[in-house]
């Protein structure tokens, strides 16, 4: 018996996914406007006009008969090569559905009012250091936490909030990993502490607001940032933001006295959004269209901030150019004072300032806390000093306060937990897997790069990633690139030789 | 019997009317952001997420379960006072679902796409001086018009077009008025087009944009215009947007030869947001939310840019500053030269451009020319010819171009014909008469604003007139604060005063 003629049924679906793409784009939009140029009047009708929209793409996204329909194109499914666009959209639009549906909007709903009110909490408990303050926001949460944990169900508390974020991911799968890549680094920041420390103050000069911003929109334009389908602009924190594949944006914060905030966290977003700008059009408007999961995603920010961005190499081709825009500050500073500087290992308090070699231990402490926390062995109480000794035992330090310690990052306290830190050190491992691949598969990448030319590092990652969306999960994508799942190898290799030569250590 | 307790179904309604209103504000915000930031490659996603939130807020407001309940608050509305806000919420929310219903959906997505068509195709007409490329588009823009007339019905197949943005005029009612206006300006635009000119070389010399739009930002301020609750950017054409009713934008465009250009189009966009920024917060979220018509809307920007900018008492205060600021350009020039400058006279070919006294000539000729075309009195490819006769007659200047001429406006090529230019000139009127009664009321106004004191007229307009929304139609709102009709006498009073003074002449 022939197949009925099923091509009805999918365009109805891509119509519909269309108008829940479209609705998900425009929320993005009014985050971007919030975060950007809306007065503050405006606050208060924007809170209602995003929770209005949210509430109209949950409706779309549970519609039964989008569920009846993704039922129905079963059979077409079956019938399509597995990773053709067609049959991956049904897949990918199953999973989702089948997911959303789990969660009662009643959940969603007093979730949402929960994360407004934590949020605030932690808005003024932060500078006022006061973490009882948050305490019982905190405690809600990971109870709302593992009620929405519930609804999905996994072998691991955690497990169904990190597979919110990267699909096919566990605790299982990441603790191994975790644990291993401590113990190697461990040593390696005792060693490079002990050793005779790099000098970064060329960095701490005055840098002209508007010069570094122009110098920062040369590199971006070179590196292959699309302007016409981006722009970017200031925000109080950084990020990337994307309302379609031609509208892909992100924004920067200047220091004056710190060059290399705003250069890195441009080159950081910019790695973001190049991703999103180079999905296939064809998965335009569909839940296809992003990058594929949070680990993979912070991998491509990650690529070009360290591995490129803070390469010999990379400024190679750049020095010349940043030493002519600041005569008077760089003109005494050699191309490799300069290179030092920014790779400058000091362990510190503040995740968000660390360095390459010490940032997956701040993560680390994250993910163990966190995890202790909602498995129940970790009482909110008790979290204050658990984070304190365990910074003390990984990296010699204690905060002097909880502003500068468990206050610090937003995450535990917007009114969800779980899901989140992982990524941060899985993409940098994942930047590490995929640049190597990228290097052996194409030998004159790092020479062109030398060279001020990004393109045949930029079509690599188009070609082997970028185009693709969320057609593969984290796991497929790493098999399906690099020939193996997630390994260690890679990201200790390029830190050991890397710094081994900076601080002339033998790591 | 007591009446059953419709609380429940106020706030039923309250809520479905709360999220129309989301809607049509974040479109408003997406249209916003494409004339301001969007970059080039956002266009084609942005048309159709706009597109699709159209569609949702067109379904939401002929939801037949919001007429049911439209239908079952009757006895309540009727046991309320007639202006109070739930009565007039109600009545108004009928109103506009009745209308709404009138008109299929499939005419909406017809029309929507021919809209497009058409803005496109004057796009290129208009520079390439190419009216028989538009013609075939204004024909079918005629019986679109007709068309979605026909859906609402009235005695004149224009009335229901201008209802839908005057609601409560017709043809009947402004055709006298504009033939009473024009037979009283044409000989006072003779009589001042031979007089002495006013030489107006002061305003053309070079004002650079960062310093005027300085100046701009310090006026507006000083007007009133909120800057916590708005913001002022750059576009292409000038235009005021609300996204709530504490954030109320406008956009500016400066030309470096025309200092009047930015500064008078700025105040008149602040004169349409002060009106937004003034209404009750009770309003908010709601179909009251907004100014009641076109024409009253008209008349807030007109009362701010000509009866108040362009008066004598405001360059009073204001005058030294700008001299302070562009000292070199206008250090020579006396207030009472620049006062004279930017109220010169002068017919002209171009309706954006024109000055106080000849602006409604240009408007009557558009009005009279759709009204002929609307009811089949004038073909499409009699038009060209129709409107340079008609400008010959009334401003004694014919048009080299069509570019210049009957292509200049926007208007008739955005696909829908009728009821936009009549709210030009009954702006300029009503702004006129308005003013005269801010004064009887409070004659300390214009001593106030010779000393750069705004307050007096802000408070009497946000109390008469900003405050209300749409509580009342125009019509309703003259009576209601003016004791009488629409009337021409104030105008024409201000004209010949003004006028009369400048060009020494008996008007």
């Amino acid at each position: 018996m022939p197949l009925p003629n099923q091509e009805p049924q999918l365009i109805e679906l891509k119509q519909r996914l269309s108008e829940i793409n479209d609705i998900e784009s425009v929320i993005a939009l009014l985050h971007w406007d919030q975060a950007t140029y809306m007065p503050a009047g405006g606050a208060a009708a924007r809170g209602r006009q995003i929770a209005t929209l949210k509430q109209i793409a949950h409706e779309k996204l549970t519609d039964p008969n989008l569920g009846q329909l993704l039922e129905d194109l079963r059979p077409y499914e079956a019938s399509l090569p597995q990773d053709s666009l067609a049959a991956s959209l049904i897949a990918i639009a199953r999973r989702d559905y089948q997911r959303a549906i789990r969660v009662p909007s009643e959940f969603m709903a007093r979730l949402s009012q929960h994360q407004a009110a934590s949020y605030e909490a932690w808005s003024e408990a932060r500078p006022a250091n006061d973490f009882a303050k948050v305490q019982p926001y905190l405690e809600k949460t990971l109870d709302l936490s593992r009620e929405l944990a519930s609804f999905y169900g996994g072998k691991q508390v955690a497990d169904p909030l990190i597979e919110r974020n990267d699909y096919g991911l566990s605790v299982d799968a990441i603790k191994p990993i975790f644990q291993q890549l401590r113990q190697q680094l461990l040593p390696l920041v005792q060693a490079i502490a002990s050793a005779p420390q790099v000098d970064d103050s060329c960095l701490h000069q005055f840098y002209g607001e508007q010069e570094q911003l122009n110098f920062i929109k040369g590199v971006l334009f070179r590196l292959g940032y699309d302007f016409n389908r981006g722009r970017q602009d200031k925000t109080l924190h950084p990020f990337a933001s994307k309302f379609s594949i031609g509208d892909v944006r992100i924004t920067t914060r200047v220091y004056e006295h710190h060059l290399d905030q705003a250069l890195f966290s441009s080159i950081h977003e910019m790695g973001h959004a190049m991703y999103e700008q180079g999905l296939s059009p064809d998965l335009e408007a569909t839940p296809l269209a992003m990058g594929t999961s949070f680990s993979v995603h912070e991998s491509q920010s990650r690529l070009w901030e360290n591995l490129v961005g803070r390469s010999r190499g990379f400024w190679e081709w750049f020095y010349p150019q940043l030493q002519g825009t600041f005569i008077r500050q760089l003109g005494q500073t050699s191309s490799e004072q300069f290179y030092r500087a920014i790779n400058k290992v000091q362990p510190s308090l503040i995740r968000t300032d660390a360095d390459e070699v010490t940032y997956n231990l701040h993560v680390m402490i994250r993910f163990d806390l966190e995890l202790a926390m909602l498995e129940g062995t970790l009482s909110v109480g008790d979290l204050p000093k658990a984070w304190n000794e365990r910074y003390q035992k990984d990296l010699g330090l204690v905060p002097s306060t909880d502003t500068n310690g468990v206050l610090q990052d937003v995450h535990w306290y917007i009114g969800l937990i779980g899901g989140m830190f992982h990524g941060y050190t899985l993409g940098n491992l994942i930047a590490a897997q995929f640049y190597e691949t990228a290097i052996i598969n194409d030998p004159e990448i790092p020479v062109d790069i030398e060279r001020g030319n990004f393109q045949r590092l930029r079509d690599w990652l188009k070609h082997h990633i970028y185009q693709h969306g969320r057609k593969f999960t984290t796991q497929e994508l790493l098999e399906r690139v690099t020939g193996r799942g997630l390994s260690l190898d890679p990201f200790l290799n390029y830190i050991r030789n890397k710094y081994g030569y900076i601080y002339n250590l033998k790591l």
